[in-house]
């Protein structure tokens, strides 16, 4: 057996809870163990040494080293101890805190025994129910439709449907949104993620002035309630970009401290080395190297309460569904654990999704998000679908790597996606071959969690990195593919199926073919994948079939 | 090289901050690879691309399958980007999130370089600076003295000396550590860790019905107050024992529900299954299976408040410089969040130690406690003094393997222990085997974090399990071993020196002789064990040397 493989932690992603008296244990073990059996010891911590039950586990997940053995379990008592008995032909391995050994000493067991010492309620990851069958569209509000209300568009100053530049303005606003409420709801969108909508004088708005004032290119508070409670009506959530790691320089509390220096009293709500802010220098934190927007100090607690209020405000005000939030992974721990507690304790199904492009367990053991954009899952699909890196192999084993760095709950929550506004667009990745987009769009409808699709994705729109990937939406429906469309809203009617939604995951591949398959009850849908210019197993080059059992 | 045993974790005890703008890198490789070289690329996020820097990485601590490098690195930009790369043979390999790779394509690495994406100064694990020179005494406070102060004495059922019952009351109390504290300052002890004080039916107390009045047993507010007060002035700290998982079944709160049921509203402070609790059913959640001790319900709010304040008080009345807490590991994470919160808000150097006998990474992150009672390393010594299960190496070998669990900080804040009230004694264990005895606790002395004695360990006090762990005190000198007291005597102040304090540790075994190695600037001290029964390069069978260089 391969000893440096195994690996288990408890009250992890390998021990976690998944209701009140029910839990997942995993067990990680070299990929290739051909003749091993796994068995959980389990019993009650305080009769752990007398009183004990077997059962085995199986191996679901396989990533390019590993394979994950899992097993679902029901407790009498919620404080549980166990270890892992591993059986090599004929013969009996241990596995406990002390690693494997060829015996163990059960009276001694209380020193080197995994545990669950309890399920705390309020220690445990509750889904947030609806997330499970969500599918965004992520809409980059200057671009994506302008309403026909008035305003003044003196700031407008690019053509509907040119190219844009960092410093376009093309007129998108939330009366556009509005009106194409019902385009969304027949594609079958039931969630909307807004990139940030508050004053702020770029396209993009990620730097922000005033965070409770909609910035008037878009329209007005008024207009943005409107918004929420129209897709509330239609079945549609909203999700908001919380820009918190940075401001603009020109929100009045850095104004302030660059007038004032060390006499404001907002001198502690930045990270600046020196008496005063000189944006010239760059003598304080900002996000990336951008001195116009300044890092927001939030181990600061008048930061704290300044953004926790925020947040509030438009759950309270608009009646919002969750925040995304941005570079989430600079901003403090400590803050996003006082941000969790107040969200959720003013609307406990608001989803709170980081933008942390990485591993971000240590945000997901439920103190902090539920969720984050799943990144790596777009380096997997450029891997596989657009860069010819990964055979079906290779992305099975990726995909369930991927699965295996976070627990169920939170794996039911993640958004995943295949380009955002701070990506090249997917199409232009696979250059633009629409059957590979399609294979690419019904894995990420059947892996689980939520889909988010870009806007315009359904209307092939094209788009290299920013600022390309950030086009005006073609609103002329001439210039559609309906037959790809289609396609698309089939894929997303998908997800309304209590499989995709609830049912336990297999990743696999059979000679060149993707195996994605679901199950619930004794219901099963599997995706199948074909991603080779061949025809493999009668399925044609490039495409996807979707079967339906039960 | 072995890929199944590499392993890296961003932002946890793989990765994480020792100072504002400083941190540790760790890379686990199997044990054996002879020829690797490890080096860390890394460079400021944003630039990572295009701008790296590279240093070659060490391997520190070796367990019995894989050893650890590491790298303490200063940084000028704290948003830090990092792969490693690991040559073999002169061939180059890359280890980022996506694994060991052969080329590594840096254009695309934000998608899966590691990160530290920020050092958040709230998310920082500061350490307790005293803690590191810390040498604790335990007291089982109703064994250790009896005051000459007048009390109610009716309750004392044994006569000093005998041998205790599970019922016992020998009579020890706080103004006996008060008369005493001449003694523990004379033996070197600078903290004293007290089993509960508060009142209670019991004689050790963890049941308690009152956490804001002293047990009239042990005696008043105003004796612990004094007791506090007159140890600081000899500069010894005070750590009181939090029973926060469960209270006795006399709380008046408990008793409110006994009576009102449902009605009371108290209800939900206990978890409670049916309309009201009855103690012969055991129908509510307890501590272990002891229905006298009713288990608090953590996730509720007013609880919560109930127990912060008790924490806040005794900071506040008495200026205790911390906090154990009893069955920790059973208590809500969230509720520990909190409480470190409160804690350290009132007092920032206040201790906060967790009574968790396995792997209590998942609270040692930062957010939850600073230390725990190694009950690891406590196992460790009775595998290697007391059962022979362990020669030097293993010793070694475990030994770093528990140093691998945490952070430095918390390792450095660790109290480390040969046993408690909880445990046999281990001059028991050792079968009264004096060298051994005297092996062990210069082990305890140099390893890194606190030490704590149990009373009586000076004066070699037998015992077994509870509740003969918790004998009487013997004060009549005469049958004391001053030889083995004045070596006890001398190995605690040892812990005065600095080294012992601030220097990184390296533990190994040449033959049958343990090393372990502190070093402090320029500065060395080597403790050499020779645990068995024969002469060992000229050391004597169960014996230690102390070498001091520098």
């Amino acid at each position: 057996m391969n000893q440096y493989a195994l690996l288990h932690t408890p009250d992890s992603r390998y021990c976690f809870a998944v209701g009140r008296d029910e839990i997942v244990i995993r067990l990680r073990t070299a990929k290739d163990e051909g003749n091993i059996k796994v068995f959980l010891v389990y019993g009650a911590k305080y009769e752990f040494q007398t009183k004990r039950s077997e059962v085995e586990m199986t191996a679901h997940y396989k990533d390019n080293l590993y394979q994950y053995y899992e097993k679902r379990l029901k407790l009498d008592d919620v404080r549980l101890a166990y270890i892992f008995r591993i059986e090599e032909d004929g013969k009996s391995f241990y596995y406990s805190e002390d690693g494997l050994t060829e015996s163990y000493c059960f009276p001694e067991a209380f020193y080197n025994f995994f545990q669950m010492p309890y399920i705390n309620e309020n220690d445990r990851i509750e889904t947030v129910d609806w997330m499970r069958g969500a599918v965004f569209y992520q809409i980059f509000v200057d671009r994506f439709a302008i309403g026909s209300k008035k305003k003044d568009s003196s700031y407008i100053n690019m053509k509907w449907g040119d190219k844009p530049t960092p410093k376009s303005f093309a007129g998108g606003d939330l009366c556009g949104i509005i009106e194409k409420l019902d385009y969304l709801s027949d594609l079958g969108v039931n969630a909307i993620y807004l990139t940030p909508i508050f004053l702020s004088e770029s396209n993009h708005k990620y730097d922000i002035e005033d965070y409770k004032t909609i910035d008037p290119m878009f329209g007005t508070k008024e207009d943005f309630c409107e918004l929420v409670k129209r897709a509330h009506e239609k079945g549609i959530r909203i999700v908001l970009d919380a820009v918190f790691n940075h401001c603009s320089m020109h929100m009045k509390q850095f104004q302030d401290v660059l007038e004032k220096g060390k006499e404001s009293k907002y001198y502690d709500w930045f990270l600046i080395r020196g008496d005063k802010p000189v944006p010239e220098e760059q003598n304080y934190e900002c996000f990336a190297s951008c001195n116009y927007m300044p890092k927001l100090n939030t181990a600061n607690e008048e930061v704290q309460k300044f953004l926790l209020n925020i947040a509030l405000y438009w759950i309270r005000e608009a009646d919002i569904d969750g925040w995304r939030l941005d570079v989430s992974d600079e901003v403090s721990h400590d803050f996003w654990r006082q941000f969790r507690k107040e969200v959720k304790r003013e609307k406990s199904d608001c989803v709170i999704i980081g933008e942390n492009w990485h591993d971000a367990y240590v945000y997901l053991m439920g103190d902090q998000y539920d969720s984050i954009m799943n990144y790596a899952f777009t380096k997997a699909c450029l891997d596989y679908f657009a860069r010819g890196n990964f055979g079906a192999k290779d992305m099975a084993e990726k995909l369930n790597n991927i699965l295996m760095r976070n627990t169920t709950p939170v794996n039911d929550m993640m958004l995943n996606l295949l380009d955002s506004h701070d990506t090249h667009r997917f199409y232009s990745e696979v250059e633009k071959n629409k059957q590979k987009m399609l294979c690419a769009l019904a894995l990420e409808i059947v892996f689980p969690g939520a889909t988010c699709l870009y806007y315009g994705t359904e209307i092939c729109t094209e788009g290299g990195y920013d600022p390309d990937s950030r086009r005006c939406f073609d609103w002329d429906t001439s210039h559609w593919d309906m037959d790809f469309y289609g396609k698309v809203k089939e894929l997303i009617s998908l997800k309304k199926n209590e499989i995709l939604r609830y049912g336990i995951v297999r990743i696999y591949a059979k000679g060149e073919i993707l195996f994605v398959e679901r199950r619930w009850n004794d219901k099963r849908l599997i995706l199948k994948i074909n991603n080779t210019g061949e025809v493999q197993n009668e399925m044609k080059p490039y495409s996807y079939e979707v079967l339906k059992e039960g």
